[in-house]
């Protein structure tokens, strides 16, 4: 495909980037109306929505727009499964630049299309707008299955805590890019293309787990987001962290405690939960911590001290 | 409340956010985790997503935060009622520059808060981002309540087209405030703040509408979709479309025939629906024209002429 956005025009992009998608189980109705109509067989469906800027979330000179569409997905659908439901549909709201190569929005579908495909969803529809900054605003709807979802707020004194999935990765990677390395591969391609667990959520919720989210802001950021609305304290036992001996290279490359990654890092999108003491959990759950006490101050806490470091990321004060 | 959405945080500004949404029936759990979930009794979900952006879809000169929050849930609102669904809930994807004041984003989440009241949805969730331009990105959410969809594709020979809500108005007040006015009021009006019939939708899927369709780019246009869906043509009836005395004043004062403002002009979202002959209609349903003969040619004349000028507005290549 030759030409920019602009020369294509909105109803030649909306057709080139409709013909990308493939049919899913869920979509009963797909793009092309005012509306699509998704399968929500529980008779209630969970929804979430991000937004993704260029410069801000990701760098074209870093991410491919397939990585771009990737990773806008899976962060959406990671919340689904964090929720304990089976991911179904997502929407994608699209602003691209006139000037743009149209290579970029429909390479971006195809990202999106297969991250989908990866957590059993489909694309259903969207909206495509002209504008200055690239934005990526995407939906994602999923299904309970007939079970309650999990909650930030149910962690309670006595509950393990224990994460699925991957820790610090993508932040390792972002410390290569940003030092104008693209090596060691594996931790650049968790940055442009996390994978999160998303079987893991629902099974979660099907052993009972009382809390759930997952880690977008970082392992003790979102921790203490369960933390809060359960009012609880949460202990992270650092040595149960899997700190890869890659990712220390990369630490002492760069000078950083490769535990402050896997600690604060987001964008991994692994899940972490809480669940009662004795619940026996499958292979890819691997316990970190404890709910410790009922807390009028909630926190989290590593090794039993306070995490007196940024937490996580905030992207209104942060100047990056 | 004083200062910037910068000097508020990203968590600080989503606390004022959430603090102004109020209950809604089918929100069962609403903002504050990793996803909301939504009531969908049908086992289905009408879904639909739009991105405003400011100096394309809205001016902050011309239009206050809260009509911009009234407009943009509207405009997605109207979506799902031209679905035939009943509106159940909407998520808000909001980027804000940090100097931009705290209010703006607050009244804006009023306004959409009260246009969902209007169609008897709540708002389930959202995300907020810095960036340079404001855009506002929302996702609603809908229910069928047993009733198949009504899609743009089902229009047949000898259907009656009829259309609820206003035509024109929007553009008219367009058209006023693009030449430095702010009166007549109630074309302003209709421009900041359109008033979509949301009940009409649900109405017509009972009443057996064969297609159906919001007009958000014109109704030339927006009938196009039907006509080209349904490989139909479509004849209008001028003489049948309501042009009032003072949208003629403004055309006379401003050099444009106001037949085409309502032919043509999108934003108002009026719902435009095909019937089969002798559908008894309720009074807010104006009969326009007809579906003619199945065709190769899917085309929308106007009391039988071809129309040659713009059908409608097309973001992309359009100059403004």
């Amino acid at each position: 495909m030759k030409g920019t956005v602009g020369e294509l025009g909105e109803f030649g992009l909306i057709r080139e980037l409709t013909s990308r998608i493939t049919s899913a189980p869920a979509v009963r109705l797909g793009p092309g109306d005012d509306a699509a109509v998704v399968a929500a067989p529980d008779r209630r469906v969970v929804a979430t929505t991000d937004v993704l800027l260029e410069g801000r979330h990701f760098r074209r000179d870093w991410s491919t727009a397939y990585d771009v569409g990737r990773k806008a997905a899976a962060q959406n659908l990671a919340d689904i499964a964090a929720m304990g439901a089976v991911p179904t549909a997502v929407l994608l709201g699209l602003v691209v630049p006139a000037g743009l190569a149209a290579t970029w929005p429909v390479e971006l579908m195809d990202g999106i299309r297969d991250e989908c495909q990866v957590a059993g969803a489909g694309v259903a529809g969207g909206d495509v707008v002209r504008g200055d900054t690239i934005t990526v605003s995407i939906t994602a709807l999923g299904d309970l299955r007939g079970r309650e979802p999990v909650t930030r707020s149910g962690a309670r004194p006595g509950d393990i805590v224990a994460v699925a999935g991957w820790l610090g990765w993508s932040a390792a990677g972002h410390a290569v890019l940003s030092r104008g390395f693209r090596s060691p591969r594996a931790f650049v391609e968790a940055h442009r293309r996390p994978e999160p667990p998303y079987a893991a959520g629902p099974l979660a919720a099907h052993l009972g787990a009382t809390a759930m989210t997952d880690v977008s802001d970082g392992l003790i950021a979102d921790l203490g987001h369960i933390a809060e609305a359960g009012k609880v304290r949460i202990n992270i036992r650092s040595a149960a962290l899997d700190v890869p001996a890659q990712m220390s290279d990369i630490g002492s490359a760069v000078g950083v405690d490769p535990l402050h990654w896997v600690l604060t890092g987001g964008e991994d999108h692994a899940i972490v939960a809480t669940f009662p003491a004795g619940t026996r959990l499958p292979a890819r759950w691997r316990v970190i911590g404890e709910v410790q006490t009922v807390s009028t101050l909630p926190r989290v806490t590593v090794d039993d001290a306070p995490w007196d470091k940024a937490p996580g990321w905030d992207h209104f004060t942060a100047a990056g």
